[in-house]
């Protein structure tokens, strides 16, 4: 049998010394992970290695750590130590979130049929096109597919690896599983309702607010600073008092998103215009103007579910855009996340958290909310 | 945010008093597993819940369940014991091996594209036809697979969660992690292995032996007898004795249903007469049939290759079967099973295994090659 190999938490590897520190070092940590995973599937077979290495290139490629980053402010707003050895072994678990992402993204992009991610083949994609240069047999987008499947299975496992390994202290395994457990059913059953949600044409302003706390509060905000606040061994009261912040800053970021979607400039998102109504993605602010639209013009309610889920030209764009903001629909999401964000605030406020480390948390909340303006 | 929940070892379940009777009891543990996660899914949403129990459904439904009863024999064969309290957890860990292959089978069926596994439509089919049912909106098939992979991912979280649970006694962990984290990268990089294999058209015997045993023996056999004596504390120099054992029983019993995919009476296999062939597997006894005629009968072997992974007919299902048999790759495959059941048996006979669990490995070995005949 191949001999077992564990991720070890590496003295290379520097502690953050801010929350802005927290990309790069868990940048470093990855590349760490994927070697020792580079190393232990060469013993299976050089084929598999490759695919490990194309796996940790996807991964290593952009994105923000935004899951790392605020676990670990979760760890320091509940007082985690710096110093080196503890401070490590924790930025290992916070990391392991980008691996469970990993497997997400590799996922979603099957299931969205997504061609790009970050300005490359999406990984499915990616191996899709190997298959088409090597004149390989049989369907090569099924073998994309399918290899891409497996690959965001490796990542899932890994990712659990490093949370349930030995070379934790069994304390810290033990703050960790049950915050570990609840993110992963909740992410899995949040993409789920998802893809039921578009199957099935809820229209539902509950259904919308549900898939954005699950699929996206929970897991990206919530659950990392309980995470990272677990870590550092916060009481229950703590603990809660940070899941509520983030449920808030993360349906917040989620609402903010979904008005990009519709009225962003597309020179900032950096996305075609009215991306989201073209892809007929059932946001929040689509339920809401639905809803508004139906009891006071129900002719206007009517043009707009014809303008979902289909190319749309510019005319079309800005009727779609005025029927949400004649629904009065903008202007309710806007209101929504201004109060999100200040009952975080004060939820934060209320809690004991350390001060310096709230004043990160919002500081890096608030870049967040920031760069997708 | 959703309570988080935890599986614990019940009281209601009995502890096997046999390795006969570990698939009842490893069924009464997956039930009480699957009620926590239709609890916890269902506060997160009923249409989750449903979908959790089909995955409950097609768990339950069959299955010989013959990694948990190898994991157990493991256990037995270390010397575990069998006082109530600690041999139910054993057999909580021994479980969620069916949970691995929950995911296993239903990512698997995706990739194979099969419509039918125990008799009824596979998981993502049977997605796909609900889909349908209701008149949704959007492709079926696609929905099937969507909603199917993320099944597939919510079994595999699952089953972490189980070995990774604190209510596990953090010795039981400790010893259990590296072989679970070996295990999930073995099977995975297998079934990558039979991927690549297929769409590169390798027809090399070390190709097919290699995936044989990360995809089969180690995860089928080797991986459960380790987990198994791990559970029961064994030292280093019985788990590579198991393991032995353990890969080369599995690489036997792979053996034995390739001749049986190509030679089989359909009366008796419950698949259709040469299936192997007609699906295109690329198994060893072809690669060794393949290789043989390349060497002595270069016609015999381009008429063979003709017939890989095409619909044929019963004249030329005998004629391959001629070409495999005068090749010697029938016969070759025959000793080779006797060789590695020899030296199982020898290398069981060698190790320090408790003799009553040593003849209940050799019948439940016997049996799963038995029924397979």
């Amino acid at each position: 049998m191949t001999p077992t190999s564990e991720i070890t938490s590496s003295t290379a590897v520097p502690v953050p010394d801010s929350v802005q520190a927290v990309p790069a070092a868990a940048e470093t940590v990855l590349r760490e992970m994927f070697d020792v995973h580079r190393a232990t599937t060469a013993q299976i077979s050089p084929v598999v290695a490759t695919l490990v290495d194309q796996l940790a290139a996807f991964t290593l490629n952009g994105g923000k750590r935004v899951r790392p980053t605020f676990a670990w402010s979760g760890y320091r707003c509940a007082g985690g130590r710096t110093d080196e050895a503890i401070a490590r072994q924790a930025l290992t678990v916070c990391t392991a979130l980008e691996l469970i992402q990993a497997c997400a993204l590799i996922h979603d992009d099957i299931i969205d049929r997504s061609d790009t991610r970050r300005g490359r083949p999406t990984v499915h994609r990616a191996l899709e096109a190997q298959h088409v240069d090597r004149t390989w047999s049989g369907d090569a987008g099924h073998y994309g597919v399918s290899t891409a499947i497996l690959l965001g299975d490796l990542a899932l496992s890994w990712a659990d690896d490093v949370v349930a390994s030995r070379d934790l202290p069994a304390e810290i395994r033990d703050r960790v599983q049950p915050i570990w457990a609840a993110m992963r059913t909740e992410v899995l059953a949040g993409q789920l309702l998802d893809v039921i949600g578009e199957a099935s044409g809820d229209e539902s302003v509950d259904a919308a607010f549900r898939v954005m706390r699950y699929k996206t509060a929970g897991y990206t905000v919530a659950r990392p600073l309980q995470l990272g606040s677990a870590l550092a061994g916060a009481d229950e009261t703590l603990s809660e008092a940070l899941g509520a912040v983030g449920d808030g800053l993360g349906i917040a970021f989620q609402l903010r998103d979904d008005l990009l979607g519709v009225f962003g400039d597309p020179a900032q998102t950096g996305k075609p215009s009215g991306d989201d109504l073209v892809a007929g993605k059932r946001t929040a602010l689509l339920a809401l103007g639905l809803q508004a639209a139906d009891a006071d013009d129900p002719a206007a309610a009517a043009e707009l579910r014809s303008m979902i889920g289909r190319p749309l030209t510019d005319d079309e764009l800005d009727r779609a855009r005025a029927i949400l903001r004649d629904a009065g629909a903008e202007r309710a999401v806007e209101d929504h996340i201004d109060r999100l964000v200040a009952e975080s605030f004060e939820a934060l406020d209320a809690a004991a958290v350390d001060p310096s480390a709230r004043t990160e948390l919002v500081t890096v909340a608030t870049a967040i909310a920031g760069r997708q303006r």
